[in-house]
């Protein structure tokens, strides 16, 4: 079992991506005006990328574009205080081509949010760091 | 009920503060050698401030140091697509005077991770916005 520096269980990153893939929410962080910047989405994952529906003139998409982000999801028990968070940090691309957004529309992605929702940012998981906390 | 351009509904000030104060785990965003980087903690509100707690070395502790911040906390529920998100952006300053130090040890912040953390990272509230989905 491997330990970071505060104790916590380093995930392998096939324990990421498994866990991953069982998160409806995460977090998409980003610079907007030099400023840290952090939004909730729901996403998919495709294959090992994250994929996120957004409107195309929405902050995140202008943000996003050829940018390097962080993409973090997490699930915590209070009572227990054990949980487990993953982070992936890589470059976010807007879909521009439509064969691809075609292919996309027919990945289990449903916005919650109200409105039409077609502009498609996908996150490269260059990076995958996960950490479980468990406890006592 | 004012909405932003999402869709969402725009929450008050004082209703981002009562729904922080509900929430155990919030994620602190930040710089780490020039990537977006972000890491879960549990944390307590000092009035407006967000109280953290953290050991001295640690690199959450060399990232935030004089830094602006972002930190965020929200609750969704994945069947009935509903939730909250807060975002708080500011300056995050260590605890160096040992008065404060002594008074934020008595705040009801007990560290989630094993070990030692009697560092005091302190987020000022400076910009506080909230949105609210509702579902349907």
């Amino acid at each position: 079992m491997k330990l970071d520096s505060a104790g916590l269980r380093v995930l392998s990153h096939e324990e990421c991506m498994n866990l991953l893939a069982t998160a409806p929410i995460g977090r998409i962080v980003f610079t907007d005006r030099a400023l840290p910047a952090v939004q909730p989405v729901n996403f998919v994952l495709d294959g090992t990328d994250i994929v996120i529906r957004t409107t195309v003139g929405s902050k995140l998409a202008a943000a996003t574009r050829r940018a390097i982000v962080a993409f973090e999801a997490d699930a915590f028990d209070p009572e227990g205080r054990t949980g487990w968070s993953v982070t992936v940090v890589g470059h976010a691309r807007a879909v521009d081509d439509p064969a691809e957004a075609e292919r996309l529309a027919g990945l289990p992605l449903t916005p919650w949010a109200p409105g039409s929702r077609d502009h498609y940012i996908v996150i490269a998981a260059e990076q995958v760091s996960g950490r479980e906390i468990t406890g006592g």
